[in-house]
């Protein structure tokens, strides 16, 4: 019934020449109960209201730098530096994301089908799931820039096809994040409402909003509601730490001119329930590097 | 005495050709007494630890809200828009900063007078103190830029003249500063060591520098080690309070993608015992309303 409601009916229009508008969540925030464990009712119940919860000692100090090492050895591997995957800064030729980092490196696929980190999704997704998004990411000190707000729903409904918002993404911090070094900002609460956005989805979009958000961006007004309504929570953890966030989570980070970089691994879970169809407002979906075309069950 | 050594022998070499080096103060941090009021001996103690002290309230809200009238009145005024001491960004064509703000306006020439800031800067410098540089500030949200790590004493010496370490900082918050919208960061106790800049002063370098540093930026191995020495403070607090920080504080400020603008009154104190002379390492002293050049006693 759901699926023929969908091709007759878009719950969440974006990308329109109309201009912006809010559309309240057409879909529930947790999908599993308590007793899948390894959450808690209070721990769920705090994800559904914030749209994030932090998990400080995810992985152990060990496991951090093992990523670190291998983040350092696939940023020096030729192979890997001239794959479409791996975004090079152009300026200082550093290496500054590699995507599918679960399909290029033994160790992040371990990380990524690890059942402390698939568990969770499933529990808050209510269902098997599946990589929609892997990637490890280096930001740099002296000047790393900022990433401007926006709901990471909009794109992947938008461009890759994501029907519902039942997706999940987890950020594992490889180094310490403090309010000066560009953390993550989230604004909670925000996830209960869908910014539609405004104008057409360029050809080829991803590979400049991989960078800056172009087409998907929300509009001032909005954003100026949105932080008067639910303020803004600046997300801080130790290196191992992990942030879990709601796919329609309003987020975006400040640029960093201190000497502290930031690295993490970021992982996108999406429910098998969920699978990505043909985009909603793009002209086709975007490599299946960036949106999974594969929908194969994580863990 | 020093007088005569100072001619012949600049104690803080800087804009040199033989690149960076880090020299210790030769300064006292605070020249005044606990007794001289209004700060009591722990407080003094901790400005001359840290380079820097915070006041919860030093304004009223209501004073708060004369001076963001003020600023506004000020930002409409087409003389004022058209004078040289008004930055203007181009882009929006929207004020960003008025220097010598405390000539141009009487409400911002009494906050600048007013007892509660100059005896605070008195009983740190130990003399009478006078207006250096004075400025009103608005930084928009949506983006507002950074500005990169400096010690104002290296600019101030370099380019006006300044000899010696007994100038202090007033930032009175006309907004609310949290961590996210771009607040001051200093790097405690870096005060104490003087870091000689490289490369020579350009020809008019004040026009691009009150935006951007150029000159008399700061080497990244040296950042590197003021701040696994001495860590990051940010500088958070409600409008009305104020921070003073010493002339050499590392410093600098991230940019600011929340909706959240800051806008500062913003005070240099120098000691007219410290009186600017001819620049250390610039051509010219730069213009007036930048680095005064009359010493009349302020208060």
């Amino acid at each position: 019934m759901t699926e023929v409601l969908e091709r007759h009916q878009d719950v969440y229009p974006t990308r329109v020449s109309e201009g912006f508008s809010a559309i309240p969540r057409q879909d529930p925030v947790v999908w599993g109960n308590a007793t899948d464990g390894p959450f808690d009712a209070s721990t769920l119940d705090g994800f559904d209201r914030r749209g994030y919860l932090m998990e400080p000692d995810l992985v152990t100090p060990a496991e951090v730098q093992s990523f670190r090492e291998e983040l350092e050895r696939l940023s020096q591997d030729p192979a890997v530096r001239a794959d479409e995957r791996t975004v090079i800064e152009k300026e200082t030729q550093e290496v500054r994301s590699i995507f599918e980092v679960h399909t290029v490196s033994d160790v992040f696929a371990r990380i990524a089908n690890d059942p402390r980190v698939v568990n969770r999704a499933r529990q808050i997704l209510g269902s098997d799931v599946y990589i929609h998004q892997s990637r490890v990411n280096f930001k740099p000190g002296f000047g790393g820039g900022d990433f401007y707000w926006h709901s990471d729903f909009e794109t992947w409904h938008a461009e890759d096809g994501m029907p519902r918002m039942r997706a999940v993404s987890m950020s594992i911090s490889l180094t310490d994040n403090d309010t000066f070094n560009g953390p993550l900002m989230i604004m909670p609460g925000s996830h209960r409402t869908y910014v539609s956005c405004e104008g057409e989805t360029p050809e080829d979009n991803y590979q400049s909003s991989l960078v800056m958000q172009g087409a998907g961006t929300p509009d001032e007004e909005s954003l100026e509601k949105f932080a008067d309504a639910h303020g803004i929570d600046v997300l801080t953890g130790d290196a191992g730490s992990a942030i879990m966030f709601d796919c329609n989570c309003m987020h975006g980070s400040n640029g960093n001119i201190t000497p502290f970089p930031r690295s993490n691994v970021f992982l996108v879970f999406n429910s098998v329930e969920n699978a990505c169809t043909e985009p909603f407002a793009a002209p086709k979906p975007r490599p299946s590097f960036v949106g999974a075309r594969d929908f194969t069950p994580a863990g």
